[in-house]
C-alpha cells in the first residue's frame, strides 16, 4: 500500500522514489542542495511577522516574563519554562510532562523552539497559533490549573506587571487581560528560533558543513519520502497525517485511546491523524512521537519508515538519516532569566493542594 | 524578661535601648550611620572568597549548568532554581517547597542569594557551606530524590559535561564526581550577590537614598535589639537563637514537631533554634519563618518584636522598620539562561512515577 494520501495532501512534493537508495551519494552536493531546496528554507535569523500581533520589544520583554513565571500556575511552581524548558531543546525530555500535582499529562511536550514556525500549535493542531496554544496550559487542570480570571488576578495584583503590560499594549484601557498575556507570550515565543545549523548553512552553499553520511541521509529523507510530510521551513510542523499509515505501530508507541487529531474534527478520517512532527533540534527533544514512548531517534527513524513509508530501512539507511537530522540543530536563543515582579499583599496565594 | 543570652551570644552589641523610640529620626543621619557600620557591613559587589573552592570562571560556568539543570533530580523535573528561582528573590515563595511527586517539604526555602555570606546552611546549619548544603536537596525524597551514584552516572552520560568538569577541575583523574557537582554549584552561588541596595548605598556615605521613615527603621532596627540577631554583611545569616526567646508564637507559626537545631546538636537547649534570618531582599521572599506561615513582612516584624524581644512595637514602629527592611534589596544578579548538554542513550531515565 503506498501512503497515496499524504502525497495528496502536501503542495510541495516534487518527484518522490520509494527506491532503496543506498546511503552512498547518488548526486552532487549542488544537486542535493538544488533538490533540497524544494522541499525546504533556509530558517530567518530574524524574529519573523506574526499575524495580528506585531512583535515590540516591549512584548517580548514582558512575554519573557510571563513564560518563566510560575505564578500563571495556581500552584506558583510551574512555568511555560518548566515543560518548555529552553536549555534543554525548548521541552522537557519527558515521555509527557509531569503537571500540577505531579499528574501525568497525555502528549509528549512539543519544543518551543521555532513554533512560530509551525502551522498550527498542539499535537492535534487545535490552536491555529502560539496566542492560542498559550492559553491551554495555562488553564488544563494537569498543567499549570489556573484560570484566565485568577491569572488577570495574579497580574494585576504587581503594580510592576501592570506598568509592563500597559507599555506593552499602548492605548488600551484595560490591558492586563488573559488575551494580552497570550499574546506577550506568542511575542517572546516568536524570537525563540534557532538560526545558522549546519542544515542552513548547505542550503545557503556551503558544501563544506555537511559530510558524506549526511548528504546521503538527506537525499534519503528526501527519496524514500520523509520530505513528503516533513518540509517547509520546520522540516515539519505543516499538514496532518495518520500515524500509521501503511502499518500502524504497536499500542506502546500509539496508544490507542489517543486519537490525535479526531478529537478536533470528529471526523473519522482523522483517526489517529497528528501533525507531522516539526524535525528541527529534533536531537534535543527526545523522546519522540506524541506518545514519548521512543528515546532513540534511529529507531524512531526506523519506526517511521515502517508506518509511514511502509520502508524497512536498513541500518546504513537509519543512520544516515539519523545523522542529517543533527544537521537541524540550531543555534539555541540567548536569553537572560527575567526578574520577575514582587507578589503584593494581593497576590492569590499558591494552591499546591491537590483534590484527591 | 530580657533575652539576656541572645546578647551574650553575639559580639556585634554596642548600645541596645529596649525603650520604645517613635519613628521619628533621633539622631542624624551621620550619626546613624556610625551606629549602623558597628553592626552591618557593605555587601561586597565582587564574588567573594570561598573556603577551600576557588571561584574560577569555568567553575561558575558548570555551576550555573548544574544549577538549572532539572536532570539532578531523579525525576529529570526539579532543578535547583525550582525551588530557588533566581528570578522571584532566589526562593520559590512558597510556604515550603514542593518536591519529587508533589511532597510538601518540611520548612520554607531559604533565599540562594548572598547565601554565601552565611555563617552556615539550612536553617539549622546542618550545612557548613553551599558545597556541603548543594548536597542535600539533590538526595532528599520529599525534594529532588536522586542519588550521588545516579548524578554522577546523569553527568558522566554527557560529553559535555565531562568536558566542562575536565576543565573547572583541572589535573583531576576522574573531575566528575559528586563532590565537585557541589563545589562547581557553590561556586556559582557565590556570584548570586545583590549589591547596590539603598542601605549599602546609605552606609558608604549617602544619606538621600534613604527617606526618615526608612532611616528612622533602621535606627529602631538598632535600639530595639533586632540587630542583635540580624547582623554582619547579610543583617543575619549568622548566630542560632531560639524561636520565641522570650515569648513562643503560636503552633501555627512555629510547629511543635519541628524542633530546629535541635536534630542537627540533640542538645536540649537547641529546641526550637534556628539561625537568624538572613534580611537582605526580604521584601521579595515572603512567607516568612521556617514555617513559611506569615506572607506579611509587617506581621512577621511584630511576630519578631513579641516573640524575640518582649516588645510590642506599634504600627508606626512596624512600618518605619518594614519600610528599612525594604532598603535591604539590592541588584539581582543577570544570569544568562544555561544551554544544558543533551541527554544520551546512556543518560538514566527520568523516574517520575511515585511509590504510594
Amino acid at each position: 500500500m503506498k501512503p497515496r494520501h499524504i502525497l495528496q495532501s502536501t503542495v510541495a512534493i516534487a518527484v518522490v522514489s520509494f527506491g532503496m537508495t543506498s546511503p552512498v551519494l547518488a548526486a552532487s552536493p549542488a544537486e542535493i542542495r538544488a533538490s533540497a531546496l524544494e522541499y525546504f528554507e533556509v530558517i530567518p535569523s530574524m524574529v519573523p511577522a506574526v499575524k495580528d500581533n506585531a512583535v515590540t520589544r516591549e512584548k517580548v520583554e514582558l512575554g519573557k516574563m510571563l513564560f518563566f513565571d510560575p505564578r500563571l500556575s495556581s500552584s506558583a511552581l510551574i512555568s511555560c519554562n518548566t515543560c518548555h524548558n529552553l536549555g534543554m531543546g525548548g521541552d522537557d525530555n519527558l515521555e509527557t510532562s509531569i503537571g500540577h500535582g505531579w499528574q501525568k499529562g497525555p502528549r509528549n511536550a512539543p519544543t518551543v523552539l521555532n513554533a512560530v514556525f509551525n502551522e498550527a500549535q498542539f499535537w492535534d493542531g487545535r490552536a491555529e497559533d502560539l496566542k492560542a496554544q498559550a492559553k491551554g496550559p495555562v488553564q488544563a487542570g494537569v498543567e499549570m490549573a489556573s484560570t484566565p480570571e485568577r491569572v488577570v488576578e495574579v497580574l494585576k495584583s504587581m503594580d510592576d506587571y501592570v506598568k509592563h503590560f500597559t507599555v506593552a499594549f499602548p492605548g488600551e484601557s484595560d490591558p492586563v487581560t488573559f488575551d494580552n498575556m497570550a499574546r506577550a507570550i506568542e511575542a517572546f515565543e516568536a524570537t525563540l528560533i534557532t538560526p545558522a545549523s549546519r542544515f542552513d548553512q548547505f542550503l545557503e552553499g556551503n558544501d563544506a558543513v555537511m559530510n558524506e553520511s549526511e548528504m546521503a541521509g538527506l537525499e534519503l529523507f528526501i527519496d524514500t519520502g520523509c520530505a513528503s510530510c516533513h518540509n517547509g521551513v520546520n522540516v515539519g510542523g505543516t499538514g496532518y497525517y495518520p500515524f500509521g499509515v501503511v502499518e500502524q505501530p504497536g499500542s506502546d508507541i500509539l496508544p490507542p485511546d489517543d486519537k490525535g487529531r479526531f478529537a478536533v474534527t470528529q471526523t473519522a478520517t482523522d483517526d489517529y491523524v497528528f501533525r507531522a512532527g516539526p524535525l528541527r533540534n529534533i536531537e534535543l527533544t527526545a523522546p519522540y512521537f506524541h506518545s514519548g514512548k521512543v528515546w532513540n531517534l534511529e529507531q524512531a527513524v526506523a519506526i517511521m519508515g515502517s508506518s509511514q513509508l511502509g520502508t524497512e530501512l536498513d541500518d546504513d539507511q537509519i543512520k544516515a538519516i539519523t545523522a542529517f537530522l543533527i544537521t537541524l540543530t540550531g543555534e539555541a536563543p540567548r536569553v537572560e532569566y527575567p526578574i520577575l515582579p514582587v507578589s503584593s499583599p494581593t497576590t492569590p496565594k499558591p494552591a499546591t493542594m491537590v483534590a484527591n
